[in-house]
């Protein structure tokens, strides 16, 4: 635990590096990690950026960190990639541009691959995050192609969530809309000098007042992130809503809210592993699993018996196995 | 439970959607319900459906059932419903086209909202499934917009699974490939009389070709659904692939598979309700995650404290609270 406090002081991206690479590898010597991190009281505002392929998130990404870096603010990047090992490289143009992005002094980028294991990427996400939280970066983006549940997650840890659109797309935004569109905290237009940007502001205005949305009315930029137009601008619509946040508690109860979550998470991971465990000690429950396989028993019977027998493994007097 | 066979037995609609219905609720009942449907064999053969919005999924559904359901086969139809609260409406359109669909003989309907609780939307999806299943359905069709995690799980009980394009669908492709497209065992252009049709089938040609798939190769399908061209057609490669997956004993691989995934749901199930009580049960445990929420202690202690506490509980000569 020592040598871990001693890695977190020393403040160098080496040294958070390969704090990250264990924690994202799941070592045992993570979970030290992630203890010893949370007890360090990070400041970060955590900025979720997500849009579909193509709106040119990694492009604003970029030049947000460029922007904020130039202010000397400490800035960590989580790319969630969601290519899977079957498409590789269907995203390969955004990856080699944030490897340029790594090269600017105060920001660190960390990419996470989903590598199939889609279940364990928003967990990954969070560690990831509350290390950079505790490493005492400013901000911390984390930018995701925002489609899918995981990525609703990640999106969870954020403070602040930015929605990226290029004008006319109408299909992609049926698809948006269906989950991802009323969590936006701010939403941009990029590639503004398109045609088809001001309908599409006139689109996101209409469904936000449908929305019915109380409190932060989420404000909508146009930006041509290529050129660095609107940029400033979308920094510091950030900073107005991490001063909404604060000023109206939000900012505290997302932190406490995060804290929660993690203590669920962490139960279920303990307790999946008590169960891999338990199964793997007593005799019997391979078979009984093979009945369940086979279609010999049925699987509601089976995992009682199971549950009931971890549960009370050291208080029964048969040894647990069939107790209802 | 004798009532629950007898429903199973009547083998009618109503008594059907009832047994849905307390399924989907998650009632007391449904628990017995689910055991019981558990070990009644089914015979359905289970084709997933997906695509974006707007690729005309629902009106091919509708004409794979009428087709189907004209030759005297059972259908059942699951329609999982990406829209939240929050965007209601957003595809209403389809679901009047599911609702007239719902009058057509032999063939059965089941929506399933994800009303905000998106992680059991697999889980529950899968039970609806097996009840369908055990009512002796010949085939039951999941529909589901497949760009999601939780479509993605959906789509993991299917035997054969049916993506369905548009032409000209570049982003949207760029979108899908980052996880659906390699698990798809049929492609369909639909709208095939709009131009860029042949273009589409020559692009997912080169994909399948560059996945280096083996043994089933996908086949292309071009369809009008809208005028009924290439449906029949399309019936034919599903019933295709199910021999496919008879003879090669990958039918029977999926349906344990099922069955082993079942019983890891129910046990993670079971042991969120067993920490749930325990946590009300003994004092002080409120407390800890209060401690945990304000950021005092860290949770991955207390989710240790509790694990251990739970399992330990009937044993611990301490009290089992901070037994470590």
């Amino acid at each position: 635990m020592e040598k871990i406090a001693e890695y977190f002081d020393k403040k160098d991206d080496v040294s958070l590096g390969k704090l990250l690479k264990e924690v994202e590898n799941e070592t045992p010597i993570s979970f030290d990690i992630l203890k010893h991190s949370s007890m360090r009281k990070g400041k970060a505002h955590i900025v979720g950026i997500t849009g579909p392929p193509g709106s040119g998130k990694s492009t604003l990404v970029s030049k947000i960190c460029k922007q904020l870096a130039a202010k000397g603010l400490q800035i960590g990047v989580v790319c969630i990639d969601p290519t899977s090992p079957f498409t590789q490289g269907a995203l390969l143009g955004d990856r080699i541009r944030m490897q340029e992005l790594a090269k600017t002094p105060n920001v660190f980028i960390k990419s996470l691959a989903t590598r199939g294991n889609l279940g364990g990427l928003a967990a990954s996400a969070a560690d990831v995050v509350q290390v950079l939280d505790a490493y005492e970066k400013d901000v911390i983006l984390i930018e995701t192609v925002g489609v899918g549940q995981v990525e609703f997650d990640v999106l969870g840890i954020a403070d602040t969530i930015v929605l990226v659109n290029v004008p006319g797309l109408g299909d992609t935004l049926q698809t948006l809309k269906a989950g991802i569109m009323e969590i936006a905290d701010l939403y941009v237009i990029n590639q503004a000098d398109r045609p088809g940007a001001n309908e599409s502001v006139k689109d996101l205005k209409m469904m936000i007042r449908e929305s019915g949305k109380v409190g932060w009315q989420p404000p909508i930029l146009q930006t041509v992130a290529t050129e660095e137009k609107g940029v400033k601008e979308l920094i510091e619509s950030i900073h107005e809503h991490k001063a909404h946040l604060k000023s109206t508690n939000l900012w505290k109860e997302k932190r406490q809210e995060r804290n929660v979550a993690r203590l669920d998470t962490m139960i279920q991971g303990l307790l999946s592993r008590k169960v891999e465990e338990y199964i793997k000690e007593e005799d019997g429950w391979q078979h009984r699993i093979q009945e369940v396989k086979e279609g010999k028993t049925d699987p509601f019977t089976v995992s009682h018996e199971i549950v009931n027998g971890l549960i009370h493994k050291n208080n029964s007097k048969s040894g647990g196995r069939y107790v209802k």
